[in-house]
């Protein structure tokens, strides 16, 4: 009965402009195949540096939704 | 030849039970669709509190299963 | 409006009986003076042993309430 | 004499904005009951999901205070 | 004079009922060997699975005692 | 645009030989239903002994590869 | 009945002498308030530095005592 | 040939804005005397706090380049 | 009945060949006094360097072997 | 031939007076049964309260020493 | 007197081969510029893969020298 | 303007006296040659022993400085 059980995938969003954009980007396309998506915890920040500036910020993160 | 590939997921269980038993119902409910599970190891061990008693015990875990 | 914020404190619960037991009486115990405990993740669990048996299950955990 | 001695708790605030505004909204919280908050460190990023969007960005964050 | 120094050993439980017995299981065999031990503390909890069903609880410890 | 997200998931290889083909055989059996692959990172290492001597390499590991 | 509840508050002292006085420190003051502290354990130990010298060492530590 | 070899730094941003100002302000400060920053990973995020309010973000990270 | 105890020692194996060797060493040391063990897991990987070069590999690890 | 193997094992030293005198206890314990010990590596700082003052320093280390 | 100071650095060595020789590789070229290095420690080791193949061994090191 | 860089190094000391003395000479060491050294933070505490006493205290630091 009302015992859920989720799954948890990881991924890592890429963004030129900020950390919470490379986080929504992640989550928008994982939504585009696995619908209620619940929750995400945020493991790593990372990112690429170009002429002493930062091109893009990576943030890896893991992504839980409910098994149907 | 028998050198074995495993991929792992993580899964979270929920019962209004015990631990064992969130972990038992996550395993029972990825093995509806993946055969062959073979190993776990829990992650965390959370829950939810309603009226000052544990609602729900909450078991992340990785579960191991060979590719075929 | 909308947003809440959350406290955590850490508690060690210690039982005769199981580490279910331990985590149940360290939140009841909290929830005589904290009201509206939400959530619980533990963080540790060891014991005592006498004679060759566990004497005492001994669980620590942060459990989580919102701030009114 | 001059040595002083802090104390640390911890807090997880919740904002439909950013990160930021949600550290921030812990600590304006906080420093409602607690005067002269000096630090933080954030503990953990997550967040919930609604509709492949995030509804809350919620950040975990130690405070550390003098006592007095 | 009354100062004391302990030894820790790690031991791994293994059992077919719970995490609790796992880990009853293994300080009762290393109490065959060792006098005295003290404490315990969990370090990771795994299982095999066999038939989408937890076969067996196999829990890591420290065990420790004091040296005579 | 320019944006990309990456999926990593977590294997394990094992090997007779050593610790690079664990990890090369695992990429290998990975790439036969995930394309293009692009980075990994190893998580644990460890190995199953018989008679003294190392049997099989086991390097569990995360790979990468970029959502379509 | 017997089985006991205890809490554990985070502090940093601050001492110019040692790293055992910045402990002691914070535990002394700490116990102005609370009373009964049982145990301690170090998280962290930094210092601050002025012209090449430790001008204060700053241990952080978990302090627990009995809820009553 | 073609095999390349990475030194990494460990720096501290600080800014009134944002983590990611303070993030590019290490940056841009490192690339002054550094050329050719590749990468970035945040390894701490605190701040200091005046009047309830963050008055300073600092972001620790390593930044890697490669040696000429 | 047939549920196993297992002990685990942690090791340190040096070799001027390899990170396997090094572990295949320590192995076959240890095999000289404890019969049947099963598993090992690296926990960290060190060296000696001499003249700019890798003089010895220095590999530590957990081996686990059941207690009879 | 040249190519050594060590153990470590794990102690808990106990003192009144300091941190530094608690691990030498430990050695020196150690030392009566086990020659040669080479190194050690603190693996955790705690210590019991009495009276809101330190009455002992528990250090928990691991030693090592080669095998013959 | 006698008393020694250290440095360590950290690099990330990349190799098409092996393990081994990303590290071996890291090492010479940190001789080139550096004397006296004595000790190193790997932190994470990672890759790029093409064509399902494993294209550089990664592997990031910390480096030791005696400050002079 | 008022937003400031760090930068910092990880530093060995070594001492024949006390784990103090060690983290006090790499920082008198360091500050020979960087000025304006601000903070140190023990990354980790080990040791040689010789005839089962401690021989040489070596603590490990990262030391922060100002990038001017």
């Amino acid at each position: 009965m009302g015992d859920n059980i989720y799954k948890s995938i990881e991924l890592t969003g890429s963004s030129t402009i900020s950390m919470e954009d490379a986080i929504s980007q992640a989550i928008a396309k994982a939504s585009e195949t696995v619908h209620d998506l619940q929750w995400f915890e945020v493991t790593s920040t990372r990112g690429h540096i170009e002429n002493g500036k930062v091109a893009h910020w990576q943030v890896s993160l893991k992504v839980g939704f409910k098994l149907a």
